[in-house]
Order: C-alpha cells, then sequence, then structure tokens
C-alpha cells in the first residue's frame, strides 16, 4: 500500500528536515561532549555528509549543545542529561544525504528507548510537519532501514 | 483577548523553535557569504545571545549555510539566492533570548519581501508546529516588536 504523501509540491521543497526526539537516553556518556561529537560525526558519517565543521559546547553543571556543519546543511542536537532527552535536527539539502542513518546512529550511541521523528518540508510553499515514527513503549531504537524514513527523505519508494 | 496558546504543557517543554521562511531577499549581499555571516552574527548579538562560535559555507555557484552555536542554542541558516529564498531555525533554551529580535535583524538586512515564520516547541512531550506570522503581500518586513512573536518565545503576556 502507498504511503499518503506529507510533502509540500515537489517543485518548491528545497531542504528536508528530520525533526527528532530522543527520550530516555540510557547510555552511560550521554553527558560526555567528546561522546556526544563523536556521535554527531559519526551519523553525518554514516549518511554520507560532507563534513565541513563542527561546533560543540558544554552547559555547567550538564547538558550539550552542538552543531555539525555539512556540505548538504547540518545536523544540530541539545540535550537535557536530566531527563535523559536530545532534541535533534537533520537538515538536508539535495538527495545525496542518507538522514535515516544519520538517526539510527544516533539513537544507538545515545541509547535512546524511544523517540518522536517528525519530517519537515521547507520551501518556496513554506512548511509542513509529517509524523513520520514515535515508539511509545521502550527498547525501541529507530530502524535507520525504515522504508517510511527513507522515502520521507527521498530515498524509497514509499511503497511499505 | 488572549491569544489561544499553541504550546505543549510548559513543564515539558524544554526548547523552543522558530521555523522562519524568508521569501523574495531582494538585498544584493544576499550571495555574499561575509554579509550572510555577519547579519547571522548580528541577529544573534541583538537576540542577547551568547556567541561561542560559527561556521558558514559557500556553495558554488550559489547558496550559503551557516550555523551560529550559541550558549542559547543556535542559528541556522540555508539560502537559495535563485529563489531569493532563505530557511531559518533559531532555536532557543530558556528565557533569555529574544529570537522576535533576531528574526527581525535578518529579515531587514536579507532585504526579504514576504515570511512565514512559525513556532515549534521541543521536550518531552514531543513537539507540535503553530503558525505565528505570514504576510502575503510584498514589503512587509518581520515585526520584530510583534506581541504574537514574542509570547511565542515567553517574552510577553500573550494579550494582543
Amino acid at each position: 500500500m502507498a504511503i499518503q504523501p506529507l510533502r509540500l509540491d515537489p517543485i518548491t521543497v528545497l531542504g528536508k528536515q528530520l525533526v527528532i526526539e530522543l527520550f530516555d537516553c540510557v547510555d552511560t556518556r550521554f553527558d560526555d561532549i567528546q561522546w556526544i561529537e563523536e556521535s554527531m560525526l559519526e551519523a553525518a558519517r554514516q549518511a554520507n555528509a560532507t563534513i565541513i565543521t563542527s561546533a560543540f559546547h558544554k552547559f555547567s553543571p550538564i547538558g550539550i549543545s552542538g552543531v555539525v556543519v555539512i556540505a548538504e546543511s547540518h545536523l544540530a542536537i541539545h540535550t537535557w542529561p536530566e531527563y535523559g532527552y536530545a532534541a535533534v535536527d537533520v537538515f538536508t539539502c539535495g538527495d545525496v544525504l542518507d538522514g535515516a542513518q544519520a538517526v539510527r546512529v544516533l539513537s544507538e550511541r545515545l541509547g535512546s528507548q524511544r523517540h518522536l521523528i517528525s519530517s519537515m518540508d521547507r520551501g518556496l510553499g513554506g512548511h509542513r510537519l509529517g509524523l513520520l515514527s514515535r515508539s511509545l513503549a521502550g527498547n525501541a531504537p529507530v530502524d535507520g532501514d525504515s522504508p517510511t524514513l527513507r522515502w520521507a527523505l527521498g530515498q524509497g519508494t514509499g511503497v511499505a
């Protein structure tokens, strides 16, 4: 069965943004800035991104913010270790980036047990948010090969 | 009359994200990477942000991507000069940042004639997108003192 399109008119869509909430992140390195930065860089690499630069900041006493600028756009993360929560954005232009793999890598390395992922088209027609994937129960890492996720980023056929 | 709340439960909202489309950007420096970077830094400064670092990239032949990492989170921009279009994100944590002023500065410096701005709450309850401001006609720069914009970022009373 074909998945119902969430997108704006393809002619006017210029960027695609994955809006990702990672809940219940239980990895013990969740507040380690080196681990978070390396995880974001690894996510970018596994998504076939061309990394240009990265910048990360550790808050006192806890919490990390960071951005990886890639030729295909950017990845951003903000963490709240007191809640085991990370807000992640993956913004892509073009068809090269495998955003679903980026999400999978981050979900695994941060030990996220639950997640909520939406896709937002950006462009001349404005923006629109569509829910992609939600796990309510625990122990449900992100599936990087999810047809829905891959389709949302223009990498799948949209046929489930 | 009180504006209807768009927010998730305040207890669970940890970050606020302005999702901004700037259309019809007519400033002649729109594809000048130094102008864009300086505009983003000025936007951060006028929003009372603590700038940590910035990274910008110029595409060939046209187009610019860039991020300013601030202590309060980040600002990101991606431009498509061929369409006079810029996709901007302003992600904030806490109450210090005056995001509406950041948007006003960018809108003015890029010469944007139309815009679409939504606010997205991020946090333990997930995310939700609410339309804040839309100009369909030309020559309508963003009003940094807009009560709706300021309220969305926790800086106003919400009374129009």
